[in-house]
This record gives C-alpha cells, structure tokens and sequence, in this order.
C-alpha cells in the first residue's frame, strides 16, 4: 500500500472507560501500514437541529470538517436498546448536512459492535449499516464483527488478553484495508 | 372510556416548524376523549454517559419524571438518514437508564412517522419498534402510519387540510386507545 | 384462565432433528393450563404465487384454515443468513393471502429464535417482528427469547438439560398467556 | 469497460405478469455495454432443509451452479409483508449452502425494489441487505431504488413510459457497472 489513508474513528459510547474505545484503540494498534486511525469525538456535538444550520455551532463544522479530512469511517460501538446509541446517531446526522453538504459520502466505512452480553452489538450493527446505505458510505460486509462478552477481552491496562482476538481483529483490519483501497473514489 | 389516560408525546424533530411537531398537534385534537396528551421536549437533554448516572443532569431527572407519570407514550418522528433521529434516540437511551429502572417499561406505546419523502419515515418507524420492543413498551402494530409528502398536510396554521387524513388519523387514535385499554398493567 | 386458547407453533427449520421444533416441544411442556399449542407444518407449502389465488394448492387452504382456526400464533426459529428462514417467511405469505383476507389478522403473536451460535437468532427475531407489524399480530415484546448455543439445550431425548432454560421458558409461556388474554379480541 | 460481466439477475415475485420483471427488463436494456444481464429462476425451487444437502434436489444444484457461474447478483424485488418474499429468501438460502460452499460470496451486488405503493419496498430492500452483509454480498450503497407506484411505470407492452424512469435507470446501472469493477477479486 503505497498512499496512507487517514481513518476517522467514531466511538459510540461516551463513557470514559468504554469497552468500544479500548476495542477502537486494539484496531488501531494492529492496523496494516498505512492506515491511520484517529478517534473523532462526538461528545460535544449539540443535538442536530435544521434551524441551526443557517449558523451552526462551532463544534458542528469542526466535527464536519474532521469527517470531510478524512478518507475513511470506522464504528466502533456498542448497543444501546437494540439500536445504535443516541450520541452516534446524533454524530451521523450532523455530519450528513446541511442538505447537499454531507460530510460522509463516498468514504469506504466499516462496522465494528461490542458489548458485554452475547449478541455484541448485533442490533446496533445492522441499524447503522441502514443509515450507511443512505450516506453513500460503501459498509464492508465481511469480516462481519460483533463481539461479545466484550468486557472480558482487556486487562486492566485496556490490553487485548486474548490472541485469538488479536488475531482476528488484524484480519479484519486487513479486509478494511483492502476494502478502502477499493472503494476509494479517484 | 372511564379513566382518562396521560400520553407523553415525543416529538423526532427539534426545528420549531417542524412537520411532526404539527402531527403531534393534530394527533391531540383528533385524540377521543380519555386521551390526555402532551409533549414532552427532549431538545435539553445531554448525550447519554453511563459516567453520569451517579449524579445526572437534572434534564435527565426531569424527564425521566414526566415520562414515569405517563401512562402510555406516543412517537411522532421524521427519519434521518434512514433511522430515528439522534435526538430522539437520545431520549430513549436517557429515558432507559441507569440500569434496572428504565422510566418506559410496561407503557403502551404507538409510533407514527411522517416525511416530506414519500416513504413517509418507513426506516425510522421500523428501528424505532426494535427498541421499543427490548423497553417492554408494548407498540400497536394496526394501523401502521407513514405520512408520506408531509409537508403538504397542513395550511400556514397548522390545520390539517385534508379530510381524509383527519378521519385516518381520527380511527389510528381510537385503535390507540384500544391498545391502551388492553395493555395498561394493572 | 377459564378458556382454552389454541396456540399454532410455526417452526422455522424443517429438517428432522431441528433445534427449534425441540424448542417447540419445550415450550408445549412448560406452557400453563389453558395453552394447548400444535405445530402447523410449513414444509409442504408451494412457493406464494399470487397467479394461484384464483384456484389455489390444496397446501394453502389448509393452512390457511388451520391458522384461522387457531387463537394465537408462535414462531419458533432459527436465522438463515441474518433474517427468516425463507420456508417461513413462505408460510406467512401463503397465510396472508388472497389480498383483504389473511389468516394472520389480529392473532396475539410471539417470538422466539433459537441458534448454535451466540447470537441466538437475532436478525430473524426482529425481522419476523417487522413482518408481523404489518400482519397485524401483536408480538409480545418482553420477554425477549435469543437462545444462543442451543444446540447444547436439550439431551438424545430432546429434552432440557438446564433447569435455568427450563424455568426462564416457563416464565415466557406464562407472559404469553398474560399477553393472549389482554390483546384477543372480543 | 474491457470485460463483459455476467449479472445474474434474482425476481422476488413469481407471478407472469410481475411488476419486478418488467424491471428487470428494463434493466438489461438499459445496462452499459460490459454487463451481461440473465434472470436467473427461482419459482422451481424446494424450500431449503439442510436434511437434503447430502443429497440436493437437481434444481438446487443447478441454481447454485448458475450463481457461481455469474460475475455479480443484481436482486428486484417487490416487498411482501415488509420483507423479502419467501420465494427470494428461500433462493438465497438455497444459493448459501451446504456450509462453506455458498454461492454468492464475493460476487457485488446491488438490490432494487419496487411497489405498486409509495413505499416502493423500502422494508424488503433493506431487509434483504442484512442478509447480502453475511453472504459476503458488497451492495452497492448509492443510488438506492425504491421504486414506488411502480405498476403505473410501464405501457401494455412492457416498456417504459416514463423519460425519467429511464434515465435513472440507467444511471443506476452506469453505477453498478463502476460498483462491480471496483469490487470483483481477482
């Protein structure tokens, strides 16, 4: 890979010891050369509102013009009721506008859900992946990844316990990688 | 109907012209009587963190209050980028929490979606349902309501202008009451 | 309960040794007095062709009778590539037809999804659910039932090996009753 | 465009007169020199019971066999009870097995709906994505097609009435033919 792509990390839970941080910063530790992975925080993101756009808040176009710096968009997140979290949500929505200015389209993207129980995030994972089609963000299929029992994958130095995981997780961020290679317009 | 229920309403847009903001308004008139409803605001409340249940903001306390003394609730909602607002999803995961005392479980709940677009909210109404299902809030499934071309229901003052649609929405509120009246606990 | 409400069990897999019909079996053992479920077969049903309405297979009628005839409705099943087996999704085709005059109107519904691995059926649960809103079956919505591993559940003899499984299913055909009685008609 | 690719070309309805075939023709005549659309049958196929993979039906092998011969998989489909078809669903199922041997893997794909409603089986395309995440299906994000009040879109002959009509179209198909270079292995 001759270029390096810059990649905007989005981390659905807000939480200062998140599991999906911890996941996000595992994925960036065993990217392929030449991706580079860089959280992009939603936390201060006012709650999208259309009356706002005539004059956003600064923290909108600064999020805006993260998104639009980067040439990829990972999700790392977990489920909240069976969907995508608010925060996030809120994170697609004002990076999609104002109309016609979506900071989203064209960037390859993929998805990555973690939760404590079994089902890892499944229902937060496919919700995303909708609104994903509509942003013209290209959702890699596979490697598909919900990991479960998610709070038991760190030591307490947020460290991946488990090869296997690592292992897994390296696979996947090669997939990702060939996926933007591409997915990547011009 | 004896008893006169209360319906915490809310609303999927946070514009103050907003379509759904006018649905809702319709929705209350058309509403038989019985049916007390009321929206309930969630512009004001800050994305969820887990961080923060120990000592929440008071935004959070006071809707999870209003929605606690609702008897059953009621969503009125655009979709955005083919799901449920941010906002609004934000107030479903704010309302949820902390853990083991969501202020939604076991309310009867009805969900109505509207759109300029034609599709009339169909992904947004859907995800919506998923959640609802995981808060144990019962939602009527018939009749279904996507208010496709949206913008065009109501005259400058917020009056519905079509016959035919205060007769549906007129039917849609009587099969809610009914849903009420079979699934209030108690 | 004083009546006896017929139960028709749809079971999602049709080969011999199915994990969900086992499930099935479980759920009919467990179910308190006044449920009397029967599993309607799905397998020899032609594929949905609307060309067939005006004189259909014998297999419609049939079952399209014995769905009418019956209180309320099951779903047991697996997921087939994240959604419903397409021999199920079949039968609630063939069930909602001719146009104006489904089998399915009005049923109180549940659902339940049963897998080998973690997920426990998930993508179909929901799915299905979304099927249903529009049949206008009423689903039970807690609890929720995603038996993950469930190829572990039961013994040679198909039956539970966990008192666990066994209490938490009982606790559901009981919600199911409850459920019945509150959302049948008339 | 150097290469002609074979687009194997799935009908979720199986009726003569169907509304999604006449698309699917449509298609064809309006696709990029360099892709080869054939519609690929589905009506004949027994439902999927993984008790006949060790000894498959004639038509399931000659399906799947007809699916690996194909470049890419292009789905139009109408939505039957919010989903996909059971036929379709059926077809897909059938394509994924016997474990390890799917079908469809690898092969880019793009989903079109279309409805006599306004909704223009917006629940069936999405749900049908779900499930091309798993079978390693990449689907084309933009342009979605949901194409509503479909049965007005054609003349007596088949063709298309409507300029407008076809000129998306065929932009659809110019973007699926640029979806396809981009992502065929090999």
């Amino acid at each position: 890979m001759d270029k390096t792509y810059k990649i905007a990390v989005l981390v659905g839970s807000l939480r200062k010891d998140s599991i999906n941080r911890k996941v996000a910063h595992a994925l960036a530790e065993v990217a392929p050369e030449g991706l580079k992975l860089g959280i992009v925080e939603i936390w201060q993101l006012p709650l999208y509102n259309e009356d706002f756009d005539a004059n956003p808040p600064a923290e909108w176009t600064a999020f805006r013009d993260r998104i639009k710096a980067a040439d990829a968009v990972l999700f790392v997140t977990p489920e909240y009721n069976r969907s995508v979290p608010g925060a996030l949500k809120n994170a697609l929505d004002v990076g999609s506008r104002p109309y016609g200015k979506s900071a989203w389209s064209g960037k390859p993207g993929a998805v990555i859900s973690a939760s404590p129980g079994a089902i890892g995030g499944f229902g937060s994972n496919h919700h995303l992946r909708q609104s994903l089609v509509f942003l013209n963000v290209p959702a890699m299929a596979q490697p598909e990844v919900y990991l479960g029992g998610a709070d038991k994958l760190f030591d307490a130095g947020g460290t991946l316990i488990n090869d296997g995981t690592r292992k897994f997780l390296t696979g996947v961020m090669q997939s990702y990688a060939d996926w933007i290679r591409a997915n990547m317009k011009g």
